[in-house]
């Protein structure tokens, strides 16, 4: 893993490749490459669908090596929906591949003069480039099916669907998962939409011929990785409620807590709740025989992902994870487990952002062009998006562009990027995340809901303001280094929670790459990461004023506790300072 | 003119006015009014169309005088297009009827909690504001035919179109002219969103029984108004070109300098220019039985304005202004008078700005929604727009959303507001204008067309940087004085090349007030207006990286000069630095 691909799709005899080493980006990985080299090479004020923006594509640190959980696949860009900096990480194979086939980065450059559309392989024996028209507009399912076809089954793939090449501000890239379907997405911030302008309809990965990469010290390696996968699994949320349940667990959890939007953001609880929890998902599974618990990646011990079966008992999509559950279920008000997992697979097969699309849904309920709780409606308006209708175009552009031309002014994001699944007003530590992340709104960016709901890694009380600050601070610092490793995010509940298992996480790293890495060198990357970050968000035009929630989450008090988003400003711009 | 009428429209009981003296807001008129009333008193970070928001409507300080030229009103708000603040202003009759009634200016508050629509009358007894649901979606000229009806003739209307109601980003406010025709437009910037939002479909004015406003030193006054019309008069461009042409004498002119932006920016001329330049325009005015030389209000004596016959030789709509004739035709490839007429009509009757709109149709064409050229699409779009089809719902929107929606590269914004008909690359210190003004890209905050091309107030060189900082920083500086005395802005053409004429305006203010106006008086009004605008805007999270135009310009070469803007961002920094 010491190269670096660069594919110029703006060359004037068509895409050109080129091969170098990491230079001034070596030692980085993940969301460390992705920010390092967009905060280096792309001009701040460029415009994201433009030639001189580039979609970094990078596996983490411990990618490609025998490490646990080290599937995590980083793709970075400037936002076409943010306008900032992106880096949007998903599971699935690819990662683990693109490690073993050497390459630390894949860096799409340029843009094509024409409409061509790309396939690109890559193989031990180098890449190939060709335009392939017959694939414009097509799913991604059918896509990795012909791929399989043309290129074998040992392939895994990178792809876009019709929403990115329609350029959809909540376009994605997916990821194939083991068993080689498009489930796992980098889904946020419209990185698909940036592909979909390069002219890249899909990357094939193959590394028949690869051997794993070895680690420095491969024997204290083994040795750190067993401690590693010892402390997953002795851990309640990573050795037993994440396999159990899935992600899901939290619907019930949260609707407790108060702390679930519900009908876009109007009430924090929500009365079906019950009916798409992971519970009633987890049992509905096994009723009909699909698989509760499922790596989606080589080396997952945690195993929090599953399959959905139909009625008829045949695969429908993945078990949605928690997020996708909520933005289409109890923010749209609709508690039909069915109609959220084809949800999940519309989105999936159109290549969109669950989270994104759910709330613009909602949005779009509030604007009166659905009622709440209508699963047709909201099923048909995916379809839409799909197809590129001009309600599909409104919708596929995301919930900020939705909000402007619906006029609506109850539009949850921040620097333009949808929230999650958590209300900020209960859950303000996630509150000060989505405020202060550079990445926008954003729930993976500093996990609060681990200490504020959880207790995991401590308890800060979710209703106060004391302590969010601290709380998302280190959170997102920790978060920033993690995702240049690699690793699932889901090893902080352990890691947090036992400085052993964090120290065997230290332990691995240092085996890999024959240096000695401390629990201050993690932090010193992370915060590395996180300026890098902010200053080409500064140099894009973002000041402190886009450090803020929208101000009805300040305004207008949410049942049933009847808070309000009430960190100060001030606090707010004390989070990086450190 | 001594007092600030207030409405509550979010008021418990239903709508509440109160009536106040100026206090600090003393000595201000327009656009000065307008500003300081939204930079003291709206948040910055609130959402435009929230009950935070304020609606300010302001005559000018000359404005119910018998000043020749008084007739601007200025609308200013947070804007819902830009996120920054906004001053649109308008001729017509309104600014000369709400100074007699003795308002300094209209402030519209808070947010009704149902989705009633109101009517507001003023006249000399008082207010009464009245909710009339049979109002809704009505057409500006529907809605002022039954204004008329309900009121008499002597009113005149400030009002929205279905565009409005619907909280269209493009949204205009029209204001009748001296025919009482919904024709003069507050277009830019999204303010009819805000009324709408407001829940405000019309302000009727009636100053039956009010006086012309006396000034301070009648006599003084009159005799400076005396050598003003003399100067107007005298001046080749407000004496002879704007009567007998109208604006669109730019037509042929900016073609043949190679700055009119044709087919959206992609080259600077038109072959079809000759066919739809004031020229022709007049022409056919003349044989249609059309009135080519008119005024939009009372006092005015410049009168570029006129009405456009249809082939039956009925009214269709007023002569199109360069800038719509330009908007809707050469942006979109159109040649064809009638068919721009026609878009003219349509969009004073949907209410929406005409320079938005014709933009964006230009990237929905540059996004192949229409053929450059289609001129029955244009129209076609428009009425979708009116309907509130999805279609028109983007389009609506304006050129940023159009372009976030269709995944447009090329799309001619500065800080989310269409550019208006001259290439920045070929007329550089207008660029400087569209970067830098708080406004967002506009013509009339700093009308460098005057020195770059028609050569009035000095020369300086289009095609180069060198002086368009500077220039673009004294009109900018001259325009926001202008702009607070309810003054037209085609008195710049004399007052710029005519000391005598410029010391008339001064005296007229002097003696309009009974103070001592000089010319750095006004030079200190303007850099106080600016200065007040771009603190709102810092705290709504501008930055210098928000006072630059979209990349394109400076990487897409311009034909026939083949010229980018090269205007240094360290010089476009400089531009408020007095």
């Amino acid at each position: 893993m010491d190269k670096i691909l660069r594919i110029d799709m703006g060359s004037s005899g068509g895409p050109k490749c080129t091969v170098s080493d990491l230079g001034g980006y070596a030692g980085f990985g993940g969301r460390a490459m992705t920010s390092a080299i967009v905060a280096q090479e792309v001009p701040p004020l460029c415009h994201p669908l433009g030639a001189e923006n580039k979609l970094v594509i990078a596996p983490g640190l411990l990618s490609g090596t025998i490490a646990a959980m080290s599937g995590r696949l980083s793709i970075g860009c400037k936002s076409p929906l943010t306008g900032g900096i992106k880096e949007s990480n998903a599971g699935g194979q690819p990662a683990q591949v693109l490690a073993r086939l050497g390459y630390a980065a894949i860096v799409i450059e340029g843009k094509p003069a024409g409409d061509d559309l790309y396939k690109i392989l890559i193989h031990k024996d180098g890449v190939a480039i060709t335009a392939d028209n017959s694939l414009k507009m097509m799913l991604n399912y059918d896509l990795v099916a012909k791929m399989k076809q043309e290129f074998g089954e040992k392939i895994c793939c990178i792809s876009i669907g019709p929403a990115g090449e329609m350029k959809m501000n909540a376009a994605s890239i997916a990821c194939t998962d083991m068993e080689q379907r498009p489930t796992r997405h980098c889904g946020r911030g419209g990185v698909g939409a940036v592909m979909g302008a390069k002219g890249v309809k899909a990357i094939v990965l193959d590394d028949t011929g690869m051997p794993v990469r070895t680690p420095r010290d491969p024997e204290k390696f083994r040795d750190a990785n067993k401690r590693f996968v010892e402390g997953l699994m002795k851990h309640p949320v990573t050795g037993q409620g994440l396999p159990t349940y899935g992600t899901n667990v939290l619907t019930n959890i949260m609707s407790e807590a108060g702390g679930y939007p519900t009908f876009n953001f109007q009430q924090g609880s929500f009365d079906g709740a019950s009916k798409i929890s992971g519970e009633t998902l987890a049992e509905l599974e096994k009723k009909r025989g699909a698989n509760p618990t499922h790596g989606c990646h080589r080396g997952c011990v945690i195993r929090c992902s599953g399959t959905y079966n139909d009625k008829n008992g045949n695969f429908l999509t993945k078990q949605p994870e928690y997020e996708t559950v909520w933005s289409h279920g109890g923010n749209c008000g609709i508690d039909d487990l069915d109609a959220i997992a084809m949800l999940d697979f519309l989105d999936d097969n159109i290549g969109v952002d669950t989270i994104e699309m759910g709330a613009t849904i909602g949005v779009a309920m509030e604007a009166g062009i659905a009622k709440f709780g209508d699963a047709e409606a909201a099923i048909a308006m995916v379809k839409e998006v799909g197809q590129g209708t001009y309600l599909g175009r409104i919708l596929g552009g995301g919930a900020a562009v939705a909000g402007k031309v619906f006029g609506v002014e109850r539009v949850p994001v921040v620097k333009g990027q949808a929230m999650p699944a958590y209300d900020p007003r209960a859950v303000k530590g996630i509150g000060v995340t989505y405020a202060t992340s550079p990445m926008g709104a954003d729930h993976t960016a500093g996990y609060a809901v681990t200490a504020n709901i959880l207790k995991v890694g401590g308890y800060v009380d979710p209703l106060k303001s004391d302590g969010q600050i601290e709380l998302s601070r280190d959170l997102q610092i920790a978060t920033a280094a993690v995702d240049s490793t690699g690793m699932c995010i889901f090893i902080a509940f352990a890691i947090l929670d036992q400085p052993e298992t964090f120290q065997s996480l230290l332990d691995m790293l240092s085996a890999c790459h024959g240096v000695s890495i401390t629990a201050d060198g993690v932090v010193d990357l992370g915060k590395n990461v996180l300026s890098m970050e902010r200053d080409f968000n500064a140099r894009a035009g973002f000041t402190k004023d886009h450090d803020r929630l929208p101000r009805f989450f300040s305004t207008e008090k949410l049942a049933p506790h009847q808070v309000t988003f009430d960190v100060k400003d001030e606090d707010l711009d004390r989070v990086f300072n450190w």
